[in-house]
């Protein structure tokens, strides 16, 4: 079984990664796909007079400021982008079935009850972020759809005893994988894999094991840091490797099944 | 089994429907909610500066015109609510699960290829409308869920050959019960059901029959007459009744199925 999540941050070719998943699913193939919507998100919040603002945690790590309303146009936004990803793929004959992380309590998680934001060098803690961390996925939900052909298409928010909840998507794929027993993650993103320079893309690492894990997020800032630890809580879970991979361009599930891109691999405990 | 459609028009009391809902799921009834949100789509398309715009076909129907634009919006909005009723049904312990058409194809339909409307006194053929009939519901799909004890929140835009298109909510629940071989089909509405005189809640139609269903048709407007002609839709497949009741208040589908309403019932052909 092969897991694979796309970013909604833009610069994935969402018909390349629905034509590799329509080919995988054809060939016998059991697939999960799960996606976030960040960059529509974003888009939505602005078009409707309401930007998303982010916090910085006293780690330097920035996320998105999640109130009510801001957890309500997030839910909007993914959702188009889950019924474009689905409607694209039943046109290629794959009967995919859209499933928001409350749906069957697929992703369930708990709230963050405080948050600690820095804001001009002082501490600020934030109590109504709905963002949290998902703790358990409905595999028996998920097992029973992927016995009868359907490939499931996830997202979130996550539903927690608060109600749903923003969570990382990233992360939710790795416990999605875990609980699946999948073979293989797939984290597709806009650019090559974990870089040693950022600016040069030759400078790909091609391989992180239990012993260089340290090493890489030391390189790893922002988002490609969150991929690493998603990937190290996967392989900990006992997945055979997970793939950090460029989904711009033709093939990228495909590509990156053939290990271009960084794959991260490796006995964990 | 239960088919219960509730609008997206606004006035039906969501909490009230989610007691009533979790209260049936807790004594063992399978139950199917099916919705509609012509009311938050339009709010949605107001607040981007892209409000709905309506046509009115030669026969004095009224509809919304659905082009993609329309349609993506329609989607945001009926997600929301989507999220909402599936969040408050799991809050009161029931494991609801989501599903837009195209989820699973458990809406399909055919997009309408041309669309007359009249304006200023002239007929004008639309071509891009992206909307239609739901033609065919996944019977198994939802049988499957509800065997594990699922309870299925359905709501539009169906899958067609050409993409996803809007479709009538009534309809579509219509189709849904006769699908599943359910008894009852509940539609609530914002008024005591259908009304002799509009302006009057006490002239209430309590029952309308195959005898009768002429002279309830010609007593009946707009989103009513469509629910007239759904009900019948539905008898006819063989469901034993159909009651179209107030969703405003409390207890609004257990009034309904005590038949508070205007019930539809008998032989059809």
């Amino acid at each position: 079984m092969i897991v694979v999540k796309i970013g909604g941050g833009g610069g994935v070719d969402l018909d390349a990664c629905c034509d590799d998943l329509a080919r995988l699913h054809g060939a016998g193939e059991r697939v999960v796909l799960v996606h976030g919507g960040s960059g529509p998100a974003t888009a939505l919040g602005e078009a409707l007079g309401y930007p998303p603002r982010f916090i910085t945690a006293p780690s330097g790590v920035s996320s998105r400021y999640t109130d009510a309303r801001t957890l309500e146009i997030f839910t909007m936004a993914v959702a188009a982008l889950n019924t474009q990803l689905v409607a694209g793929l039943q046109a290629r004959g794959v009967n995919a079935i859209g499933l928001s992380g409350p749906d069957g309590r697929v992703l369930e998680g708990r709230r963050k009850e405080a948050v600690v934001a820095v804001e001009d060098g002082k501490r600020r803690v934030i109590r109504d972020d709905r963002s949290g961390t998902v703790e358990r996925v409905n595999g028996p939900l998920l097992r029973l759809l992927l016995e009868q052909g359907y490939l499931p298409v996830i997202s979130p928010p996550a539903l927690s005893p608060d109600g749903p909840i923003n969570v990382d998507g990233d992360r939710a794929a790795a416990l999605v994988a875990a609980t699946l027993g999948a073979g293989t993650l797939v984290l597709l993103t806009n650019v090559p894999g974990l870089l040693r320079e950022v600016s040069d893309p030759a400078s790909l690492v091609e391989t992180v094991t239990s012993e260089t894990m340290d090493e890489a997020l030391a390189l790893a800032g922002g988002r490609m840091r969150v991929k690493l630890l998603a990937a190290r809580e996967a392989l900990a879970a006992g997945l055979e490797r997970v793939v950090i991979a460029d989904g711009r361009g033709e093939r990228p599930i495909a590509r990156a099944l053939e290990g271009r891109g960084t794959v991260v691999s490796g006995a964990w405990h």
